[in-house]
């Protein structure tokens, strides 16, 4: 059966997904630009991020690509699609990726306030969905097939599917990072009472990655 | 000048450095069996702990032996001394470490309740401290004399000498373990805002290694 599962999500040492602040000038918040350094020197990002064949090889990048496998489709908070807050004021914001954005699946983005489908270049079409984490899980399920589907972020949207016990597996990467404030991601979380428990380690060059299931 | 450091302290995933219902059969409360897995399957411990040349080579083993170098004293919290709650009724509890205690330095207990002090085999002398955190370490750094001080645990002195500003290195290695509940080492501390940054990653085999400092 398809699964639920968080792919390489970072957190700082001291537990937050995102720093303070999030703003368009500071999309993970105030000094959380080095949160995933991990990711951003692998090649894999350079190549699907920047279209570029720089980067480094090795486990930190062979997590990276892992977390793309077999995906059919995204879920995501909304301020992880963007940094507008409240109604949208109009529909000029697409999302930080550019028109041809590296999802290339229908990703279902959770908010408040209705906006209709954006199909952007290369597969990735933004579905916005009103009716909570579980009816955009059932849209993901339908739309991802037999296929996986991967909840993006950030924090809250991933706490509260870990809360409803619906995240199957999830790989985290903790960062050589203090953010003091932000976001928490597993603070007054009971994991093991959820169900949870972690069941890997794999040492990368720079984070550590940690897998936890639900059996 | 002798500086004072955490060396080795783990914690879980979830941010826990020790789990709840501490007691003599769960010194590390309950659920917390594999926090320290790394370590204890290390040589350096086998044979400090257990005169035995079995154990694993490599960065775990380098870790924990690391963290005894050039120490001359260490400060601990009264429940990383024991199981002991309250006053203490009588004087036959004299750690968990046997005749001949790992430390082989003056060891500073953090505690309420008055207690003379115990000379044990290989130079480890308990002095009990009822005066707190800043007479404990005035006397380790007389004990100590151009050595370090290490604070070896558990979570809440750890916590007080941070808040202080007076650990000036920390090396925390965090496990692939979720606890779920217990005793929180970084939670609610900006460690931002107390002028700590974590500078270092190292990846070991059980156990990621974080180094955190103070400028």
């Amino acid at each position: 059966m398809p699964r639920l599962i968080v792919h390489s999500f970072t957190i700082s040492l001291d537990g937050y997904g995102a720093g303070p602040d999030q703003s368009l000038q500071a999309p993970l918040g105030v000094g959380a630009e080095n949160l995933h350094t991990w990711m951003l020197r692998t090649r894999y990002f350079q190549q699907t991020h920047f279209n570029k064949g720089e980067g480094d090889l090795g486990t930190d990048n062979d997590m990276a690509a892992q977390g793309m496998e077999g995906i059919g489709a995204w879920i995501m908070g909304r301020n992880m699609f963007g940094p507008v807050r409240g109604p949208w004021p109009d529909e000029s914001w697409k999302g930080w990726w550019g028109p041809n954005p590296v999802y290339h699946v229908p990703v279902f983005v959770l908010t408040h306030h209705p906006r209709p489908s954006l199909v952007m270049e290369g597969g990735t079409v933004f579905h916005f969905v009103t009716e909570g984490i579980e009816a955009a899980l059932e849209r993901a399920r339908e739309a991802a097939g037999d296929k996986d589907i991967r909840v993006g972020g950030g924090a809250s949207t991933v706490r509260q599917y870990l809360q409803a016990k619906l995240i199957d597996e999830m790989h985290l990467a903790v960062s050589p990072v203090l953010l003091g404030q932000g976001e928490p991601l597993l603070a007054g979380l009971d994991l093991t009472q959820l169900g949870y428990r972690c069941e890997q380690f794999t040492p990368g060059e720079r984070a550590g990655f940690y897998r936890i299931r639900r059996d």
